[in-house]
């Protein structure tokens, strides 16, 4: 018989794909959950027994931990890259890592459809198509939940109707957990003029009246990505688990983003995410140390693409393998480490040190003496410099009144 | 006598220019001092009455509060300008407002020369220089302190063998204060690893074991600027008194930035600016719900040059006005309000709303159900979005099997 | 009856449209046909006859030249915008215009429904539902070619059944004239290594063994459009209309674009658009001479994302209208003369001046003595210049070792 | 006795510097002519005989082509980058190459100054001044020309009577050879509104009456470099020479710049280019038909970038290392051919074919029936590509009122 793989998170929507793919369209289903570091063990376990119950031809748990943060993850630290200047980019790398192991799982069981729970609203559906078109343009792409446009309730009675039983109720928010960060959606998130409540937050939750003052914690970088934790050498995976934890009890790494969907409405959405708002910042920090100005011009610009074409779906356009490369020129010479004040609610990065240091003392200090030049090539350099501009005003006067005149 | 134009701050190196303008080269002293947010009515007076020991020609009080308001500061909250993701700019526009006030007073005043206080080892001395060559190319320009490079003990020694008491003694932090935030240099600051102390910060002490939880405040926009706080009509600049102030208690507003001075070197400040860092934040967020992504895409970027050229001492380039133009034709729409929660150091935008608000929840809503399009269009959408990135990968089947494998 | 209004150009396809949406959709047509440049009056009669044989319920002509002139051209020519570096944009400005002027008479007549002729697999389709979907959201918009997807042969028996005889034959190369110059396509064009014979190209043919030099015309420019001609002030579209024949007779302006469509394939087109060419090439000489380094920068590139978006149905974001603001700022200073030599197939402006140059020879002169500074300037200036170059070599000595030795 | 390791043409300029260097500042000269391809096996004798004659300490000839092609002309090819979207930087590179050979000769030599001939007027004394600091910030910098300021007419006095004679007369025009170009400065280039008769050029003279219709060349690509000409298989310094001769012939290449200096001024340039305008074209076209559209936009953009800071004497700052690791990455696929047609005093890539050429016939053509969507895919992607656009003139209806108005 013919097979479809499906990206399978064990909830109404894919049981409902899974089951559906299997009775009316006549598919072995296979099931893959991709484990981008958003499950428990027990988790894990749940969907599998779901997968189970739905009598499909196969399930497979992928852990893409490491390859999300090899690939995406690594790349949003080197680039800066937070949407909106706000948000770390949580959702949208996972999906396409997603999409890629699907791909694999299809290709390696010679499956004839790919197949995805994404509704025809959001983003989701868009990185699952484009993902499989372009890994696999030969396999068909079903997507039932899409097409058919049932309700949650349909949708559960048919399930019903066939012995699975799941609850349609719609809670009143919705959480996507993953590594780097944890989106929220529902209720007020709808309505740009109101916020959740505190309990909604789950990661970032801050105890009042609590004593204390403030922790520092170091943050070492080698190549532009993390290394170390407080000394501790890790790698990347455990820094993120760390400090998000850390953090989160200090009540660090909230934030609401309005964003443009690829669909172009805007959409809106509540997150947590300690690990990624720190790591960047700290990060961004520690660059300012050791790159040229317009390294840092460039790299956050093209960083900016970068991050908006990851989460727009577009990570297969060969200019993302160009701007990696831009990016990975750049981060060779960062490295060092970056010091973090945990505060209530906030955190601030108070010092910076490096090898490569471009802050020389013996040979200049910001608004001191220096040796690098002296009072007559200030002045040579301030009237060569000024030139321009006082080329363009003495040709056209009218430009400088009007100027200083208002 | 000819006649020289000093930018004045009753310090001991504008009160060492002044005499030394005076007794050595000769000239009739004309003392300006630019209010730009950043004196007490004390303070003016002290330097009044050192103006007066230094028998100055004349001494000139300039309160320039509105004029850097309109020309500078609503320019960085409607482009966002924050150097290096962090610093509101403040400094660099009020010296260039000083500039043109001096220029003013020396033409009115028919003088042959401008002169200024700054060494030869900052920003401050090219904004001088290039403003003064620009608007007054045919004035001398004298900077005895930038050209002896006497140290302060010297310079003190100086005025006092001519009656002049001045305490050389530099303080351990030197603050530079404005309406757009205050600077702290000295110390700590010198060394990219070290922090000062809690007591340095003067703007934004927060008292330890508060007993308060939050408070919100409303800020409405017209035309991207800021018309009325908590509902009270106000105009910009007793908006950015006001939240400097309530801000400011709840610990809210510092910041650190490493920078590239125009001279090349790494500079590192640290700063208090409550207000602008919340404005910018504020605006920022509205303009999430009523400009197109390529606006703010475009406008960002332009607003990161316009910013970078302002502190960089090129605001009379003219592709700063066409910058300014831009930034003006975007700014119609942003119209509306937004709701600022305060914590123990830390705040959050949890609110925008706007007559032009882009969110329309009767057409669409992110990831549910919508009226703009049905799951055909989604469809078709995605198939002929993902095309440049298929055909690519076509014709060149290794990039994907790299990408993958990885 | 309801009626629909339908973009007409009397070719098969619109006159299939006009007669199957009266016949098979039960709509009085109105047919509107939007002069853009490209037809003559023999021409513009006899779609006027084709619509009465298709017994259309109403037919206008619409002289669109000046508002494509006004609203397209003038930005194009400002911006400097050529589509790939070579393609001054010719079609694209066209369809939205045409579409603009079908909704208008849309709303005139209370219709009920938008129609187009595009198949599915061109731009103009997007240009034409985008333009309507933005202009009149409330109007269906009825495509029967694309939406049949009928061959040629086909669509003609249809008409033919129907008392309408046209030839269905697609001929060897199509051509799409207009004002701003005219685009061919058809055989060779669809293979990127052919190109087609002398004489399919009809406005830069050039005769042999013809006996001249070169001449040399003048254009006059004030606000960076052409006021102008050799002396004699004439409009922009009389400008644009002369400089075509003049330029045509000299073999000038022939060229090849291979670009990205909106569906994201590659189309490849040959052009004829000496006047575009010439004008744009002029007026970027002349803003050599009068604007900032920044400003031709910042222009040149956000003119290519002004062109980009114009060209891919983009037209209505409003970003469009914050880069003519920034655009149209910077025109003020682009006032004077460019010279241009015409010889055989080739031009070149030989020539720029202006009230607002920027080259004063009693200034300076480059390469020669001048008085804006003095050697010990630009020594001063060169080392300042370079610190930041200096200072990252010196904290990381390997990276000149390894440039130095490659 | 200490050493200066001067850059040496074997001009008057130069000539002065050694002896000056010598006689007066009493040092051993040691004269470093590099060729970058500009000089005749004669000349390159006649400067070591005019060395000799200086009675220098030692006098270097150093072949820098390969050096230059590989790290300079390489990335302008690749880049796209072409100054003002004209001048393909023939002199710019050539600088940096001699400074990084005269640097290299001091630190074999031990040397203690580095000296080179530049006046204190254009951007050559900053390529050398910077390129020294950088290289050797140890070393003291000479410049005899810039500092002493004399006139030809002294420094040719002074030689003589010293016993060398030169003639001061300064020629009409001065030609500055290179591999990549020719540029010629002097009478009516300094008046931007005058062009110098033909008998100045000396690489694109074309006869009049000849009776030739066309030529066309092939030009083969590996990795965005040329590798064979007319199937001929040669190095990219071949290329160039078989290029400029043949090219040259036809009367293209020729060229006129007016570009911003580093000191701010304008200058202006006419240049003889064949090789180096016809390559980039051709690569440019190629790239059309092997890269994805963002890849051209933001290579094309930082290419600007890239070529600007090598003109402006800032090659070593470390984003240009980054902006070359883009490069090689989008290069990979740049492989295939281009065709140029040449006729009198033009060309024209009329062709062009890629083993990664992304217009695939069986699957879409441009304008005609496609497989990679139909119909329904299209009128969806339509409708949801025009969205934001809709949706923000749904909530400011007076947007579009005024737009279609005007």
């Amino acid at each position: 018989m013919k097979k479809a793989v499906l990206a399978f998170s064990g909830g109404l929507d894919t049981s409902f794909c899974a089951l559906y793919l299997k009775e009316e369209l006549g598919y072995d289903v296979i099931t893959v959950t991709v484990d981008t570091g958003g499950f428990t063990k027990e988790e894990l376990k749940n969907i599998e027994k779901r997968a189970e119950d739905l009598k499909v031809y196969r399930h497979y748990i992928i852990d893409a931990k490491n390859f999300v943060y090899k690939n995406f993850i690594s790349y949003i630290i080197k680039a800066n890259s937070m949407r909106g200047g706000v948000y770390p980019l949580s959702v949208g790398a996972e999906r396409v890592a997603q999409a890629i192991e699907v791909v694999k799982i299809a290709k390696k069981e010679k499956a004839e459809a790919l197949a995805h729970g994404s509704t025809g609203a959001g983003n989701d559906q868009v990185r699952f198509d484009v993902s499989f078109n372009v890994l696999a343009p030969e396999l068909k792409i079903l997507t039932p939940v899409r097409s058919l446009g049932w309700s949650r309730t349909h949708e559960a009675e048919w399930l019903k109707s066939r012995g699975i039983e799941i609850d349609p109720t719609v809670k009143d928010y919705s959480y996507n957990e993953g590594l780097w960060g944890t989106t929220i959606g529902g209720r007020q998130t709808h309505n740009p003029w109101d916020f959740p409540p505190e309990e909604v937050f789950i990661k970032t939750a801050f105890p009042k009246n609590i004593d204390r003052e403030s922790i520092e914690i170091i943050i070492d970088f080698e190549n532009g990505l993390p290394t170390a934790l407080n000394g501790k050498t890790m790698d990347g995976i455990e820094i993120i688990q760390n400090l998000n934890e850390l953090a989160g009890k200090w009540g660090i790494g909230r934030g609401i983003h309005i964003g443009d969907t690829i669909f172009g409405i805007k959409g809106r959405i509540i997150f947590e995410a300690p690990a990624p708002i720190i790591l960047i910042t700290a990060h961004k920090e520690l660059e300012k140390l050791v790159l040229s100005k317009q390294q840092r011009f460039w790299k956050d610009h093209l960083g900016q693409v970068y991050g908006d074409m990851l989460h727009e779906a577009q990570y297969f356009d060969p200019v993302m393998r160009d701007i990696e490369a831009m990016i990975d020129s750049s981060q060779k010479y960062v490295r060092g480490s970056a010091k973090v004040q945990f505060r209530e609610r906030s955190f601030l990065v108070t010092g910076v040190k490096s090898p490569n240091s471009m802050i020389k003392t013996e040979l200049a200090t910001y608004g001191e003496v220096q040796n690098l030049w002296d009072w007559r090539d200030a002045e040579g350099f301030c009237k060569v410099y000024g030139i321009p501009q006082r080329l363009f005003n003495l040709v056209n006067p009218d430009f400088i009144d009007k100027l200083t005149e208002k």
